[in-house]
């Protein structure tokens, strides 16, 4: 520790840093009890703290497009990990070691990073979304819907769980703030003080707009009170806690979203492939035990009960034992303890209570809950607890071993006869957000998996091939969601893109094509089209949605067939035999190739001389609908349906709906051209740099 | 009327039709006063129907595929529709006109068809959904991300309201059947015949597995105290109603998803373009007026509150309280009469003390609550009333007209000066299910569309160019969202296949690709691949994912290129013209054209000969990853991704992984090609007849 004396922490708030009345609430160091901090939230008006970050952080945050927000986390996100060693000294107040925080610290900062760069990659550089398809709605197309997200117009709020200060702040800001949602973060109180670190550190970065982040150090007092039906609450904690503010009188009548994240009885189950001497067995020894004692046990994700097959049961119980008797314990910065302590005293004496209740089904296997032997530390100041390992003999007859969790180093095994029983008895955990499975056979894998799947938000299946890759059981990513149904709180958050979603409203628009094209800024087919310039030769700063061109026509003759055959060596008989593709069931006669159909095309709707169109790079949704036979004649209708300009570069991506059409009208190809456009042209020396870059 | 006969209304619990205990209690025909039947569910056991949904059609469900469901939910659909006069004789028992009933019964039957139908199209013929992309979770892509969904594994009960008895069951149930969820249907007393009607005609197909469709007629009793976390409730009627439910003691313990759509007060705004004399302002006034007297008013989703800017407010008082004078009044079976009756004399007392409550701020401007001339029917007998029309005068300073809904013929006119100010005033709201736009200038849709959409789950704009065919205001579409957030109750249904979605789980599956492969039955990169016979040469019967061709190389001569180029047109700069390239900041020399690697790809990976692949139909998500150089050679890797053999048909959809590498095992392309593949080769009869059917 480089820092003892104890600070009073300060909520930011309002646009400033904060006390409150009266000295705070004392808060102790984990491992050795001194007192670190002082916290409190007396005196604070939540009505208007809400009320300044809807109004002044909401409405900077909408003035901004999704690519300049994802862009300024990104940068908070650099300067959080420049700051991060600050980080760890706190984090050994909280009984973490290096390693817990790691998690924690790196992996929070991490998932903004990550979140500001999928965004940019994901999604388009504007201000409302779409999302899926045009749906038409009449007939003759003149009416049509569409979804579009739009950010809420509220604040959301983040409740947080103690043992995640810094990953469970940045996991929930990074998908708001890149919706364009202002937030304000409630702690809880036993590891505020490291919460109010990165808060300062992020702050101090001058990259958030006024009223973007707010922060409570202390109780949240009437503040859900205050919701509205346009706020989101987001809550990680115990399901007591969690349920009592879901049914809070304004979460209820105004209908406020509620996100709810509590712990849950996660399982590990070995596959019956998996006995002894498998990498699969070891790799699940070693996950059980690291999943009891990395950050002592207490993550809503770690493993709470250990299923494995019958007879194979004793050897685990053996193994683990053994692998958690090597796992020392003492002070989080001490080299030599691989496990900390418990966030307090009264948790440590809360997962006692817990482990009594459990050995009303289960009996102790490893480990005393009273006694603990240290490398360092005292073990009457700091929360230190031997990791705990339990049996439960009779798992269908058992009600505790599925009811009730121990948020420390506790596990209990319990065995199974066949695959079906041991989906059962994961189920009876009654709804979780993780449970892992070993096993090295694909069958095993598809019949557990999906069995459990309606009962998980997250499966992880560990297995000799990631043996190294694999990021374990206990750890939530951004790119996949993370919560459960359930006892878990039927809660979904992170998920790439889709976590952003949660802080946006989905509306379904209806109009004409042209209302949709300037509600959405994407020219939906039917809209109004303007011809004139050739649209490749038109910069960003020049080129509109709608800007379109018709081509000339061409005529596909059985020559141009069979020499393109010839030249790529695609003989397919569907082009060159008319006898084999009259008995063709979607065919009259021998049909030109698909990539005939786009080739010719873009030589129709190409303009070749030097401009601003730089490169295609893609094509979407490419859908032949209609044979084109010899004789039929092609023309190309080519629009402008989206511009993406990118931040920081020379350039954008431009989306065009290209339509290829027969003598009679049909449309014989649909698809979007994916093209990458300069904002000016000619290029200047700055744009080329930016691209080269 | 051709049924008098007030009969005892039954519920199909467990396999059967039952009574309940008692002789129930009367209902009342909306219109006349007599009564028609009888209802009461006393006497049946919940708990028992919840078991024996989730149980006995839950696992019928699961058995079968999302296609395999869809075509199920056809067949009823069709039935229904043959049946549908059967239905209009009790529709008009509610009060409802035939054009009232036509929304309610040939618009849900329609819902259903429509998700049959989109569930074929959209969605694989598979138990499990994959969704999104891989995520890659380590650098060696041996350990990766995939999302799935399964069916949750309990019972999804929908509580419905009175005013849409058919609509109300079949738009709940169409996408709890598809997603694979058994139902039990608790329709509101007042019209529950109606509901029991179509239900006996679902039934008698015989189409649907025992346990996946139940009803109860009558109270719902203790049946909430029963769910557990893998159940759904959906819920839609009063707010007041549906919070109670919500917080229910074991909805709230087991996070039981909870969809809840509450009536709201919608809103339609005039656009400052679309004054008196535009077709916009007409489109508008009977828009209105429609809202008003169509079902009574007696809609969700009906007009509330209308907004006109000020210039035109005292015009759209007079042109819609002219219009609303001819609207006829009458017995629902009347074909002079175009407003039937509300649907009880207790909601039409409700409504009156509502009106009574909306007088605070605002004064009549049009009709009687108390008086009503009839062309049938007696106002004593039915629950008759005239449309009533309001103005608020400073809707800024008043509540009441934000905040009390009259469910009846029932809205109030409120001026604003500006857009800012019309958004407002809809805001007032606190969330609503829909509000209308009516405008011809995308300039005012795109602003007041953009400032509305958070506060709503759906907006129509109305104008000239849809006049013929908008959908209106007032009808939620099967492919569009339906709810709202805030006073609209925070749900969320149908939107399409986001609908279905609803009653799975999303569980984030990890792994390696040969795992991720097992469970989701597609084919991920780095999976297992087995070559050999030419995949071409398979049919469905024989091809499996992970079937590979590795082909031969070509090398792309600066011949080939300019040959290309000569031959389809495309001249492009980056192809032809060496200093032109090398300027392009992403190029450093010419390059080949993009179709022409696909069209050299197609040549190595086809095989030529009569098979059983019978037609390429598209490419999806085609990218060029690196600029492929005079000289480079190229190889093409095709891979089995996904299978999906269609119900009734000779063949099925194959998608094939397609990556292009260089000479330096670049990737240079990558796209999925899509195909249709004979179920067996040689093709039988039957399957030639199905296919060109």
């Amino acid at each position: 520790m480089t820092e003892t004396a104890a600070r009073r922490l300060e909520s930011y708030v309002l646009g400033s840093w904060q006390t409150g009345s009266g000295a705070g609430k004392p808060l102790a160091h984990a491992a050795t009890g001194e007192t670190i901090a002082f916290i409190g939230s007396d005196g604070l008006n939540f009505a208007d703290a809400l009320a300044y970050g809807r109004e002044k952080g909401g409405r900077a945050l909408r003035a901004m497009t999704i690519h300049e927000r994802a862009l300024m986390l990104k940068a908070i996100g650099m300067a959080l990990m420049e700051r991060k060693e600050e980080f760890y000294v706190e984090n050994t107040w909280t009984g973490a070691t290096r390693r817990d925080g790691w998690v924690d610290i790196e992996g929070g900062i991490g998932t903004l990073l990550t979140f500001a760069s999928k965004a940019r990659r994901e999604l388009p550089n504007t201000k409302v979304l779409s999302e899926g398809d045009v749906e038409p709605l009449s007939k003759d197309g003149s009416f049509a819907g569409r979804h579009i997200l739009t950010p809420m117009k509220g604040i959301a709020i983040h409740i947080n769980a103690f043992n995640f200060p810094v990953w469970g702040m940045l996991e929930k800001i990074a998908p708001a703030l890149i919706a364009g949602m202002p937030c304000l973060v409630k702690p809880a109180s036993q590891t505020a003080y490291l919460t109010e670190r990165v808060t300062r550190a992020i702050i101090d970065t001058g990259f958030l707009p006024d009223g973007a982040l707010q922060l409570v150090c202390g109780s949240a007092g009437d503040m859900l009170d205050h919701v509205t039906g346009q706020d989101v609450v987001t809550f990680t904690g115990s399901a007591t806690t969690g349920r009592k503010l879901k049914t809070g009188k304004a979460i209820v009548e105004n209908a406020v979203r509620f996100n709810m994240e509590a712990d849950s009885l996660n399982a590990a189950i070995l596959g019956a492939d998996s006995g002894p001497g498998t990498p699969e067995f070891d790799l699940f020894i070693r996950e059980a035990a690291n999943e009891m004692t990395s950050k002592a046990g207490q993550k809503c994700t770690a493993i709470r009960r250990i299923i494995v097959p019958r007879v194979h049961e004793q050897a685990v119980v053996e193994a683990l034992s053994e692998r958690l008797s090597k796992a020392t314990i003492g002070l989080p910065d001490d080299e030599n303890a691989r496990m900390g302590a418990l966030v307090s005293l009264s948790d440590r004496d809360g997962v006692r209570e817990k482990i009594a209740a459990l050995l009303g089904d289960s009996e102790i296997v490893h480990g005393d809950p009273d006694h603990v032997a240290l490398v360092s530390g005292d073990a009457e100041k700091g929360a230190f607890m031997s990791p705990v390992l339990l049996r439960c003999a009779k798992p269908f007859d058992a009600r505790a071993v599925h009811d009730v969790e121990a948020f420390g180093p506790v596990a209990t095994v319990m065995a199974y006869d066949d695959a079906a029983e041991a989906v059962a008895l994961a189920e009876r955990g009654k709804g979780s957000l993780v449970s892992s499975l070993f096993t090295n056979d694909g069958g095993i894998a598809a019949e557990i998996v999906t069995g459990l799947a309606a009962h998980h938000g997250r499966v992880m299946i560990g297995n000799r091939g990631s043996a190294k890759s694999s990021t374990g059981h206990g750890s939530p990513l951004a790119p996949l969601i993370h919560g459960g149904p359930g006892r878990a709180g039927g809660g979904e958050e992170m998920g790439g893109m889709r976590g952003v979603k949660h802080f946006m409203q989905r509306t379904a628009v209806q109009g004409t094509p042209d209302m949709l094209t300037a509600i959405t800024g994407e020219w939906v087919d039917g809209a109004e089209s303007r011809s004139g310039k050739h649209p490749f030769r038109k910069s960003l700063a020049e080129l509109k949605i709608g800007d379109q061109i018709v081509t000339e026509t061409r005529t596909v003759t059985r020559e141009d067939v069979e020499h393109f055959a010839e030249f790529t060596g695609d003989t397919f008989y569907a082009h060159m035999d008319s006898d084999a593709a009259k008995a063709n069931p979607f065919f009259e006669d021998r049909v030109a190739h698909g990539y005939l159909i786009a080739s010719f095309a873009a030589g129709l709707f190409v303009d070749p001389d030097p401009g601003p169109v730089l490169a295609n790079y893609g094509v979407d949704n490419l859908r032949f609908l209609t044979p084109v036979y010899f004789g039929d004649t092609l023309k190309v209708r080519l629009t402008c349906k989206a511009i993406n300009p990118r931040e920081n570069a020379g350039h954008g991506e431009v989306r065009w709906d290209c339509r290829v059409t027969n003598q009679k009208d049909e449309v014989v190809a649909q698809y979007d051209v994916l093209t990458m456009v300069a904002k000016t042209w000619p290029l200047s020396a700055e744009a080329l740099d930016q691209m080269a870059g």
